[in-house]
């Protein structure tokens, strides 16, 4: 293990952190408000120390393997939350620490479940704050740091494939770090594009600034106390679309770019996305109108808003679905699992894997039935390579076990299935709210501590495709050959 | 498709089906009653329709593949479970045909799910047939069909194969119609002993048959109201025990057996299995006496009975398990997916795939901090043949397609989670009760016809392990090449 080259990547990591607190501070300054104070305090510390870590251990060699891309990218996940949650503990408008550190694992990892009961009691920078490391962790922090830093070594891709959402890295360009610079673009692009979209339809700047940044990163994270509800028609369909956009794989944005229309519009996962989210939009629709006597419109600018929030994974809310009808309330919880695109800032399963399950047991069936006849599974026109198939299925099951070891630690609480399951669902699907005593008008304060340190690990866990977070926790890391 | 040799086999299965109806004759005119005339009735004209049948489709050739083991599997059980209907709707016990239908697919595969509020209004002979269903789909009625009758081709291995639970048949001797009697010979020792001791333990005569049967097919029908609340402590004891080691895989009776001590408890998954009962019953058995206030020997009784019960998806109930405290809950519908051994008459996901899946995931999180490294799979101490490996992931993948999609169907019967859940979890488990509205003090009665229907195909195809029913219905299977 090249521990020299861990630390300096934790240190840089820090400084990286510790420079984007100027951010809530301005906010503070413009709202005059005392509590932005912490975050240049906090902000120059961690600066400092990162600095200090990354001078102090300058790597000796460039030894650089996917084992210490995993050990890398979970460390850094940790450290930052721990960072993100100190401006919140130490101004004192989150009192407990764990509750803070909660509400930064969730906003990092883009899950917007949040412990706070009323969200509109915190300052303007704090709200700014949380919703600002959404968009930090959206796309990923080490991936920032490759679009900017100068390689220095061959960590790139390891440390991509650990960060990166899907069953494989999709490189837009051939160097890896102009593969991150094409995402960071298209990623700010988006964010651009709805802040201006949001503005036009009538809603506060402040609020368009916020909502953006938690609907490109998919965090959920809100600035009301009432999520989305009170927002005008006009800018819950703005958001429920660049939701929509948001769980594409940013692939097809760069086929578009590339004037590659083809590609973009051909891809099978593109494909089955828009399947699953016009099929969940059309049933709850009809769902909603037949089974609660709602409006056409109205049942489907919330049935539009809500399957783009939870398939993206966001977790945003405009009605109370937890008293939706059965058949909605159980799609939503489909949707949880499924998740969006590989390459997006989604989390769940991922729509391409899910894709391949289906391809698998269509190609067993036949098989089932035609024993020597010889079928390729394709993917996107191409033969799928069995090293993917394979870390695809043991994905699913590792998502099972991480799944059911969380739901009987939470179940200590004491509270119903529904609650247990749906809890441990949003976490680790990076969502939000679930359903019962964690739904859209609930919050996460009441679990335990030792309910909310489990959901956390689901939260990095699902964030960072489960593997990394496994391999820190490993013996077998750690172990000298 | 080799038509008239599926056609064939089917007059066989209805032959068989028909002659069983003599013994709830038998009952009946031992507690002189008059519904037992139905079965004298339908036995004479099931077996004669089943005579004619296979006399008039006398198969040309002996082509039997896989793609007809599985179609004759498939319609046997569909078959099956129409004629048991048979007597307990003509005889008006069951009033309506769906109800009749559901009751028999339940306890043909051993899943003891009823729409019976009351069992007690049943004629004893009525009751009888319930529970001698069970001890016919335990073991398999195909696997019956093999022992009994000479062997007319080549169609024993797919047939045992298509029909016997686990990712891989394990053969007790070299030939096929060897295994099955020896199956049936412990099969029916295990049945024989448990009447003993609950007869000895106290129970009455015909309680103490009924129950044995339904312990060792694991399929949980009961005779009282009650389930098995009402019986004394040592009654309980005698059937957890028998639960116990109804849910081993037969291997292990048939080593001790053959006095191989070594390889009967040298087994791993045998050891999964004892390691995943005893630990589930120690801490449910905490959780019942530290929350609920319950006395020790009455916490362990219920806990070993339930666990028991559930694990092997038995699904009788000493007690309101709905009621119990969250996390015994978690448990046992952790309990419910899981199952008991292969090659028992247990349902579920099977402990050997649940062991197969630990592997996995563990050789997964050493070769990503060793890439270079080289590890075989091994389990039972042999190499892990990549077919069965990738079948045991197929496998897992077409449980949660098939648990998913019935969620949503059962679903728009419009009630919670819980219920929509576990319903499902335990249909396909072959279980029997599940929480909330199908509790062990609720039943099925109250779905709608299309969600029976649902229920129904759940327990076929859980029964069967999935591909037989899928194979039925896929179009590939019917398609001329």
């Amino acid at each position: 293990m090249n521990g020299r080259m861990i630390f300096n990547l934790q240190g840089k990591i820090l400084e990286i952190i510790g420079s984007m607190m100027i951010f809530p501070f301005v906010v503070s300054i413009i709202y005059r408000e005392r509590s932005g104070i912490y975050f240049l305090a906090c902000g120059a510390a961690i600066l400092a120390v990162g600095h200090l870590i990354s001078r102090l251990c300058r790597p000796r060699n460039k030894a650089f393997y996917a084992r210490e891309g995993f050990v890398v990218t979970a460390l850094s996940w940790l450290l930052l939350s721990v960072a993100g949650a100190l401006p919140l503990y130490l101004s004192g408008q989150i009192p407990r620490f764990t509750d803070a550190l909660f509400e930064c694992v969730s906003g990092f990892t883009t899950t917007g479940a949040s412990i706070l009961p009323e969200v509109e009691k915190l300052s303007h920078c704090m709200n700014f704050w949380r919703c600002f490391i959404q968009l930090i962790g959206g796309m990923g922090v080490l991936v920032f740091m490759l679009a900017l830093l100068p390689s220095t070594g061959g960590q790139d891709l390891y440390l991509m494939r650990a960060e990166s959402p899907g069953p494989s890295v999709s490189k837009l360009a051939p160097k890896v770090r102009q593969t991150a610079y094409y995402l960071y673009i298209i990623y700010f692009i988006l964010t651009g594009l709805e802040i201006v979209a949001l503005k036009i339809a009538g809603a506060p700047l402040f609020d368009s600034i916020c909502t953006a940044f938690t609907t490109t990163s998919t965090g959920g994270f809100g600035v009301r106390n009432t999520s989305l509800t009170d927002y005008s028609p006009a800018v819950q369909y703005v958001i429920s679309v660049f939701l929509f956009f948001s769980g594409l794989n940013y692939n097809f944005f760069f086929c578009l770019w590339m004037k590659k229309w083809k590609d973009a519009f051909g891809s099978e996962e593109i494909r089955l996305y828009s399947g699953i989210f016009f099929t969940s939009l059309a049933l709850i629709t009809a769902n909603l109108i037949l089974g609660t006597g709602r409006g056409i419109e109205e049942g489907f600018r919330h049935a539009f808003l809500q399957v783009g929030s939870i398939m993206t994974t966001a977790g945003f809310s405009s009605a109370d679905f937890d008293q939706w009808p059965a058949l909605s309330r159980e799609i939503l919880i489909l949707l949880m699992l499924i998740g969006g695109c590989a390459g997006s800032t989604c989390g769940g399963i991922k729509v391409s894997r899910v894709l391949i399950y289906l391809k698998t047991v269509g190609k067993e069936l036949s098989m089932l039935c035609h024993p020597r006849s010889v079928k390729v599974l394709k993917v996107e026109g191409k033969a799928l390579p069995h090293n993917v198939l394979r870390s695809a299925n043991i994905f699913l099951i590792t998502y099972a076990l991480i799944f059911v070891v969380s739901l009987l630690l939470v179940s200590l609480d004491g509270y119903d299935h529904t609650t247990n399951f749906t809890a441990v669902a949003s976490a680790i699907g990076n969502i939000g709210p679930g359903f019962s005593l964690v739904g859209p008008t609930c919050n996460f304060a009441h679990f335990s501590d030792l309910a909310k340190f489990v959901l956390m690990f689901d939260m990095l866990a699902g964030r960072l495709e489960l593997f990394p977070i496994l391999v820190l926790l490993s013996p077998a890391t750690w172990r000298r050959r």
